[in-house]
């Protein structure tokens, strides 16, 4: 299924900027950044859980925040996008 | 409908800020800003080509990206949280 990952954390502290790299790095192993901190995700239920507690070690759950939309198996219907496409590797750091 | 909006805007610049503040105004008038370039819309087929076509005028298409995600009716079980929830107002602009 997909699964649609949105990061949101504060890139002006150094620690912040390391946060993102961890969380695209691991984002990355199942799908693509389709934008400096949202992910697609392709995952089953398992890898879903694993990601899911992955993830939740790597935040600063006191001020970042992490959403996860189940967009289910028939996604590419679901999904549109107008202006610049990004081709973002888990290694950059854009500014927002 | 429930569609989500992602925004990807360079806010480093003046101009950057201000067409976020606008996408962000627009938004907020049919749902909720969950981060801070992430907004939860509850719209009809009419007021999502309205507002898909609002947006497309504010954004720089040159340098922005803007992505829609339909989740449907049946939204609620396919969102989870992880982390700080942010009550964001359309005005406010923050650090990412």
């Amino acid at each position: 299924m997909m699964v649609l990952i949105t990061y949101d954390v504060n890139t002006e502290t150094p620690a912040g900027k390391k946060r993102l790299r961890k969380v695209a790095k691991q984002c990355v192993n199942y799908g693509r950044r389709v934008q400096n901190s949202v992910f697609e995700c392709i995952l089953d239920n398992a890898q879903c859980i694993m990601l899911k507690a992955v993830l939740s070690d790597i935040i600063d759950k006191e001020c970042d925040s992490l959403r996860f939309y189940y967009l289910g198996n028939k996604y590419q219907t679901k999904i549109e996008h107008i202006g610049m496409e990004k081709g973002i590797s888990a290694d950059d750091i854009l500014i927002m």
